[in-house]
């Protein structure tokens, strides 16, 4: 009934559950250095929350993280290494703004505006964001010179203070929606506008070409994860979530629900923070730690796919990506998820479904889908939630700096824990082989200088994003207003000037 | 290795944590009822948050829960039962207001002031709160008129909003560090004028005469469970923790961390709402209940006792109270808490110690105590913090409903669960026994109706709080400035005019 096994002279990798692979990897990289360790998942499967299912009617589909693009290096290498190709996400022809009812065709990142006054907006709006993340340092955001401040204040503070406009606000609480899957109102600032600048900025977060959506692995991602799997073999233990964790002995034990016992010299916690609440700890956490966990809950999400008999939208002129601004409307945001050779059409969107893609594209079609899949992430035990832990107001500068602290012999791993691309499959192979490292130098096999490297870049070109001079002078419109007197704004002369600059100021099309 | 425990007619009663005593109220009144309830406790004793300790230096301390108060009328009636006395916290003498580095001795409930607009401002600033609570539904925050855009708001923001002085602000904010142990900053504006309505308003919070803080229990509060518990014999299971529970079969399953297997036809999960992460499900919770659980973690606090030779705060005509308002500061708030008989002189603070004792009362004495106790709750595994949960920004409306929706076979109770003095031991009270009938009416024994009761008042009288004419109609400091012109207000007329009402407008003193 109970079986005790012993690892001697090696770690125990320890995942309840992977972010796709922080645990895998974390494995995969101290087996090359010749150790022994095995991991614990709590599912059926491995992958974490990457989750890709195959079907006839789909081919196969990514039901979680999906995503990747230039400066994620990490992942990009372990592809390689694996040979799993990736493809472009589909964005050849137009991307569709829905706004008040109606849908405007645009190029680019972000939806372009001809008012003046909400395209100054628009501007100090990025500006100020991507300005304020220059302060946060990506590996400790709490020692930002105005940590306390920002950590205090939420998005939604932030943004009735930077905004004059509400077609602004409005876009910029999207913004929000699309990339942490909360609300403005429930995030720290200083911890959203680090989650921005350790992706690269607002730009390279939210863009598709070029951007964290660029391209996606053909037949799917959670392909890594069993690559390694396959690779570490037997080590990996299916359904064993694990229960208990007791340090007081020479060797950490580890036990699973389903009673089994693991012995080992070092254990790596490779889950999202909360879910260090699904193990009893002997000795207890220390008090920070132990307030952490109840403290940085997941985001929440459903992701669908739509399938469809044709791939209308791009009859149509579309490229199938939709920003969707409406009051209750299930979906913020969308991406063409057909095949690479043009089978399987399908659209991806992140919530409820359907009517709103066919008022957005203008077709009867979309009503008519063939096939459809989902995943509702928020049911998981093992995830909690997804894509990554959030910060409330307050949590970020008082128990931050303990995220990634070991505990005795307990070594800490998951995306939310990594500095460059946390929250992504990047971020969980950097948290992942971190964590390896700290391990090996404890064992005195690696330099404590040795345990953070940098990733050189591989052959997904990362193009830098160039601002315009009118982009870094451009006043905010209260100081445009300040400028000009308010009665003034208002004439028509200010506006044509504006007008007339407006090809220099086009946001980033 | 294995022991597999049937309790086939009977009700399993699985308090992974007691808050005081949620569980065990639930236990007691189910086997008065005729039933056969098992009480499994995580910790290895009973309590909870409740935590007496005996010794030679204190006689006795109470770590934990410790104050009573008029219309806690449940956990009055539990104490009577058991011939539980209650004493008078000691208000006899001054309380002391230390602000600015100096102390001001008062007699009330709150700190007066001479200067008239911050008199207008603190009178504007309890009336706004009890006002917005009487819109709170106890029983559903959710549903008042407003809940969405409370929800939204920090308590920061809700003060920014409606505190014109920068004194009253800062007592704003000790008043909700007090309160709920947390920040101003990290907490729903909703939650929290909901948590103060559901104590009774402002006043009965705050009040030490008259309000939550009027008493204590002879011996100590752990008594009323200990109590319980020698009445439940050995169907209270000590170092029991909860790591499984299996609800697909015919009877729920249950197994602890140790390894024990106990069978029921219901369960009543009497532990913080984030406790529950310690236990694995099977099914899954529903996505609301997996998602409200990582969401609402527990208030921080470390509860000081500091022991001297002798009561010197009383032979300088100082109770013992201290509100205490300096950057930085350790404690916030104190109380006396010698014995009722004069012995064993004490004072207790919420925090950090000494050195803020002896600036505030004046006197070298503070320096040299003799005796010292203190808990720190956010170390606790098995409490994950104190008070209470708190709910942050955007919780409560999304989530709230399901905090005591019963899922499958699994009820819940837990102070956190309570609609009358939710956060204090009479809501732990409420809560269990609550559960119990809830599941006394699933096994038909009881109608629908009778799952809520009403508690008589006890012998504990219970003083309405009575405000003033001018309390209720008195402006805030903006509608004044708007009734004189900013500039009249600094006038010496002005000032002196309202001078002349303070009599009457000195709050509830």
């Amino acid at each position: 009934m109970l079986i005790k096994k012993t690892y001697t002279a090696c770690p125990l990798f320890n995942s309840v559950f992977l972010c796709l692979s922080a645990g895998l990897c974390a494995a995969k990289l101290l087996k090359a250095s010749g150790l022994n360790p095995v991991v614990l998942e709590a599912r059926d499967r491995v992958g974490g929350r990457t989750f890709t299912v195959q079907n006839k009617e789909t081919k196969w589909v990514d039901l979680g993280g999906a995503y990747i693009g230039p400066t994620q290096n990490r992942i990009l290498r372990l592809a390689r290494e694996y040979g799993v190709k990736t493809y472009k996400v589909n964005e050849q022809e137009n991307l569709v703004h829905y706004v008040k009812g109606k849908s405007y065709p645009f190029k680019g990142s972000f939806p372009p505006t001809w008012n003046p006054i909400v395209l100054l907006d628009f501007n100090n709006l990025w500006r100020t964001m991507d300005e304020m993340g220059k302060e946060i340092p990506r590996e400790a955001p709490w020692r930002a010179p105005h940590a306390e401040e920002w950590d205090k204040m939420t998005m939604q503070e932030l943004f009735e203070k930077i905004c004059w406009t509400s077609t602004v606000r409005r876009f910029a609480t999207l913004f929000v929606n699309v990339n942490v899957t909360s609300e403005p109102h429930e995030v720290s600032a200083l911890w959203f506008l680090w989650y921005v600048k350790q992706c690269g900025g607002t730009m390279r977060i939210f863009s598709t070409t070029n951007g964290g959506q660029e391209r996606k692995f053909m037949g799917g991602s959670s392909q890594i994860s069993e690559f390694m799997a396959k690779e570490l073999g037997d080590r990996v233990k299916l359904r064993s979530p694990v229960c208990r964790i007791d340090q007081t002995g020479d060797t950490v034990v580890v036990e699973t629900v389903d009673k089994q016992t693991y012995m080992a010299k070092y254990v790596i916690i490779a889950t999202p923070p909360g879910l260090n609440l699904k193990m009893h700890f002997n000795p207890e956490l220390p008090p920070l730690r132990n307030q952490l966990i109840h403290r940085v809950p997941m985001g929440s999400v459903i992701k669908c796919m739509v399938y469809y008999r044709e791939n209308f939208w791009r009859k149509k002129g579309y490229c199938g990506s939709m920003v969707i601004e409406e009051e209750g409307a299930p979906i913020g945001l969308t991406l063409d998820d057909t095949k690479p050779d043009g089978s399987v059409p399908a659209i991806m969107g992140l919530k409820r479904i359907c009517e709103i893609y066919s008022k957005v594209l203008g077709s009867e079609e979309a009503l008519h889908p063939v096939h459809y899949e989902e995943k509702n992430w928020c049911e998981e035990e093992y995830s909690g939630g997804c894509y990554t832990a959030y910060f409330p107001p307050g949590i970020l500068t008082q128990y931050g700096k303990v995220l990634r602290e070991p505990v005795g012999r307990l070594y800490f791993a998951g995306t939310e824990t990594a500095t460059e691309w946390s929250g992504y499959m990047e971020g969980a192979v950097q948290a992942g082989e971190r964590a390896a490292r700290e391990v090996m130098f404890a064992m005195g096999r690696i330099h404590q200088s040795q345990i953070w490297q940098m990733e050189p870049q591989c052959e997904v070109p990362a193009l830098p994003f160039v601002t315009t001079f009118w982009e870094r002078n451009l006043p905010s419109v209260g100081g445009f207003l300040k400028l000009m007197g308010v009665s003034t704004v208002l004439s028509l002369a200010t506006v044509a000037g504006l007008v007339a600059y407006k090809k220099g100021l086009l946001p980033r099309s």
